[in-house]
């Protein structure tokens, strides 16, 4: 069976590109970076090679404000906990509550050992509230912790203005954004418009890189202690021998994001908009969520009233067509999104949720195929719900009620 | 030139068979394993099946109990602080003055902040007390961290017995023991003769496995809580998605270690003896340190007297022979290494120290080579020595009072 896969948010295929350049680190040069003698001055020159490539990407940044680590995790851990430690005097942090739970979880550790921890909600189109972050700005504030855009809806957060909102009412408090989703689809130049960020998350498997390696953007001058401490590796700020083979391919695979930016977004823009406009028209009682919003292009999710995600997503899986009802780090969790909830998106639909992420390799082919699919898969759904009238076609006439009552 | 690898303790050659392993999850099989759709179950299966195939080498412990890491540093750091997070009131660690910088800095770390730990000294042939040992457990010990092999000297630690006689003192003492050097070169049955053992971290790269990828044994009921924060992965225990790769080819490795585990290991040790031989024969004023020990079957730590260790490196490095000084983890310090100091290496020699450290893919034919080289080598920089006389052949009188003058 064909497979469609549009969980590009989740992970994405190792670009063929990135195995090239990854192989001969994975074969032939396995010397450990930090070795002194000749052979391993090759593998020392690739990590410093994919370093000034990635730094590159950033708008020309210091190549030693680059840190690699194992995943964007673990760089939200670092960003967090290394700035709680370096500064453990002020004891208040700034968050939202749609944050990927590798942030959210870090925060919520901070709240439990004694922090006080704002977690700022968002409207209903999915922004956040500007005049409501710089209320939240206080004396005691150690950092702001503010995704770029979200994992679920695809919403991007002004983080350029929020960060110079900061350093504007307080120059010292430390501007973290996780930008997993973003990297890649979004160019930013952090010695230019985003210039009051302080450090920036990211990961390899969002981008066509293998799951397990990432990266953190440190400015210099951020306080921001060791989060993982051992050897000297990374200037001392992260121990552990590199993964000489995954760096390598994390920063062909950005540079292959960057080359075809404007042209790739734009094309993957017009399929996922194609996608939601087919959806609106044959799908009644469905909602495109954060429609409004600022909206990264490849992202696409909808709420069917009065049917189950669960149900839509197996279905979709045995038609071949990869999807999902949110993060794949919540999966197996039955309640309903944090994200969604956050969103107010209806009772009547918040269970019927489902997001396409798209990518590099969706055709349009790829988007016939969902839309032959997707329609379908919602009507028979529908046929079998308590909540759906299949005579008139609608909600049955005490849907509320019923669905009250698992409320 | 001809590479001669004698650096294994520092990092190894991925096993052709571990890559061809791997490459089916770094070309094809790129779905995330929390992911419900049917094609993501192949990598879940493979990250499943990874993880019995490593506890089944441990005296087929249950699979839950491995946790899949980046690294041993890593596995290490969650040990160490995450069996700190579990129990805050127990201040005292006992560790050893020779573990691994992955260790050693964790532990420095909470002295710093606040807890009490005792570092525990090794004899002149590079083996602990357990008298002191015994004596160092008190009623307020967290925990005990001594590592297994050490990676400079290769001097194996009598885990199975401190792990015994802590859990003997007070059973909710957690005994950790950093596996690095030893798993894959030592048999672990952590359900038989080392079934005192709570913690135990391991890493890839030193057992033909890439760079990047670690595990950590934790024992049913441990108190140990999460280190690095966020998805659910790993049972809550490890967020972070997978680095499904690196994982199969983890297990891969450990079972090619294991499968000709005796005949290999007996002959890496006549390698290895005969390589001490023929360089005691042949190298006037030089020792084998730990050599009265028990030690890996890999591991040489040689020292010659009145020369530069440095210096022999470099040379050695010229004719293709890689080897170290001591831990790459430390590479860059001029500083002579913590392990020999702690040994109490004499100090016309502490300079003077190199480590060889043998594996699969060393042949009788290295060994030739190194023994054609080395000696030359060290005659050579004797030669230009200030603390040599060539014509005598032997240190010159006053050497005591002229290295004197640098310590």
């Amino acid at each position: 069976m064909r497979i469609v896969y549009v969980d590009n948010n989740a992970t994405t295929r190792i670009a063929p590109e990135v195995y090239q350049a990854m192989v001969p680190f994975l074969t032939g040069d396995y010397f450990n970076p930090s070795s002194m003698y000749e052979p391993a001055q090759a593998t020392k020159k690739a990590v410093d090679g994919a370093r000034r490539e990635i730094a590159r990407h950033f708008g020309n940044v210091d190549p030693s404000e680059i840190l690699f680590t194992s995943c964007a995790t673990e760089s939200n851990n670092t960003a967090i906990q290394g700035t709680a430690k370096a500064n453990p005097s002020r004891r208040h942090v700034i968050t939202t509550a749609v944050e990927h739970p590798a942030v959210l979880e870090v925060c919520r550790e901070l709240k439990r050992s004694g922090y006080d921890v704002t977690f700022l909600g968002i409207d209903g189109d999915g922004n956040l509230d500007v005049s409501e972050f710089i209320r939240a700005l206080r004396p005691d504030t150690l950092m702001v912790t503010v995704m770029h855009a979200n994992n679920e809806t695809g919403v991007v957060f002004p983080i350029e203005q929020l960060a110079r909102l900061t350093k504007e009412t307080d120059p010292s408090i430390v501007f973290h954004t996780d930008a997993t989703q973003s990297v890649g689809k979004i160019p930013i130049d952090l010695a230019g418009e985003y210039r009051h960020v302080d450090l920036l998350s990211f990961s390899g498997h969002k981008l066509h890189a293998p799951k397990g390696v990432g990266a953190l953007f440190v400015r210099k001058g951020t306080p921001c202690r060791a989060f993982m401490v051992g050897g000297h590796q990374e200037d001392g700020r992260r121990a552990g021998t590199e993964n000489v083979p995954y760096i390598v391919g994390l920063a062909k695979a950005l540079s292959l994001c960057m080359e075809n930016h404007q042209e790739e977004e734009a094309r993957i823009r017009r399929l996922r908009n194609r996608l939601e406009k087919a959806l609106m028209e044959r799908i009644p009682y469905i909602q495109v969520n954060c429609r409004n919003a600022p909206r990264l292009p490849n992202t696409s999710n909808v709420s069917c009233h009065y049917i189950e995600g669960e149900s839509m997503l197996f279905e979709l899986s045995r038609e071949g067509i990869c999807a999902s009802s949110g993060s794949a780090c919540t999966t197996g969790s039955l309640e309903p999104s944090h994200v969604l909830l956050a969103l107010k998106v209806p009772f009547t639909a918040v269970h019927g949720s489902i997001r396409f992420s798209l990518g590099r390799y969706n055709t349009e082919a790829d988007v016939d195929r969902i839309l032959e699919v997707f329609p379908e898969v919602v009507a028979s759904l529908r046929v079998i719900s308590p909540y759906w009238d299949e005579k008139t076609n609608s909600p049955v006439s005490d849907v509320e009620e019923r669905l009250g009552k698992h409320h």
